[in-house]
């Protein structure tokens, strides 16, 4: 398959395409950057993008969801500047690359643990991540010519003293369990499911 | 108690008021109509109302989440000002509200049915749902002075032919059982709860 992999180089997408390019072949995109440079953040980017590349079979977003806010001062414009990337720009890549992907293709989004789990500090973010798994509910119904599409929740990456604060007893997620959630979304032929890699 | 009640006069809003009046003090709200104006889509409009009414132990917000949607053209700017009344104004009455409810008191806000069952057409309600749904899990770890907040999430009202041309063998809720999950979310000591009300 041809996939292509936004937010290659972060955390989560360096071993999703480390595995991936081992039978299929990868291409990367990013703000600054992976074999092309795009900006979620905008349609026109993202048109130029699919644009560019030509047609590809899957294609994954490897976003997080994470961001602090203080619940007692929070405000909408908050939430929204917070949603703006890490939900709007996941909407906007399926919302557009609906019409560039191959027939019976597939999309692989990524949400977070916060959409089920609430810790404190982290409204927003589990609010992007429920509105996306909701998201992918409908999209999965929607998308045209046998196109898919499912989201993995990730549990933490890391175990450091400052996500410990948040969610006690916190263990990192294992990436290889992790990769083969990615695998099994592009592989597979499950659509409208909600991956939780969470330990 | 002394409960407010937004959106009073909706078909949902109306029943909760009756219901509600029998035992508690009501005070309703509402853009046209009820005791107060409101547009919850405004910080300064809540403010204004909770200075105005003084102290209550609930608030009911009485929306709905419903508006059609075509995926084909779905665009970010569609989703943007379909939650910001529906998502953003129950968020922003909580988030405002924190600070004028009495001790131990409670929010209870709406979502609906296509957070969890997707409906063609019906991408942007869905992700107001889903949204408001991880809100209510993060608020109710976040609230102060042991202020509480769940949510109801109603099935369809109606179950016209253009509801079962999109929701197939709908029947439609029953008033009762939908009032009463309002009763429970003000009434109870439940916190964080999405109380789905599908037939």
């Amino acid at each position: 398959m041809r996939i292509l992999i936004i937010g290659a180089t972060g955390t989560i997408g360096k071993h999703i395409a480390s595995s991936l390019s081992e039978q299929h072949e990868v291409i990367t995109a990013g703000r600054n950057s992976g074999d092309y440079h795009v900006d979620i953040n905008s349609k026109i980017s993202i048109e130029s993008l699919f644009r560019k590349i030509g047609k590809v079979d899957a294609c994954i977003c490897a976003a997080s969801c994470e961001a602090r806010d203080n619940f007692s001062t929070l405000t909408e414009l908050d939430l929204f500047l917070n949603m703006k990337g890490k939900l709007f720009g996941q909407v906007n890549t399926v919302l557009v690359g609906q019409h560039y992907l191959n027939d019976n293709g597939s999309f692989t989004l990524t949400s977070g643990i916060y959409a089920d789990t609430p810790a404190k500090g982290l409204t927003g973010g589990g609010m992007i991540g429920g509105a996306l798994h909701s998201f992918v509910r409908s999209a999965s119904i929607e998308l045209p010519r046998g196109i898919r599409v499912n989201a993995i929740s990730p549990g933490m990456l890391h175990s450091t003293e400052d996500i410990l604060s948040v969610l006690p007893g916190c263990k990192p997620v294992d990436m290889q369990t992790l990769t083969a959630a990615y695998k099994k979304s592009v592989e597979d032929l499950i659509n409208g499911q909600i991956i939780r890699v969470y330990e």
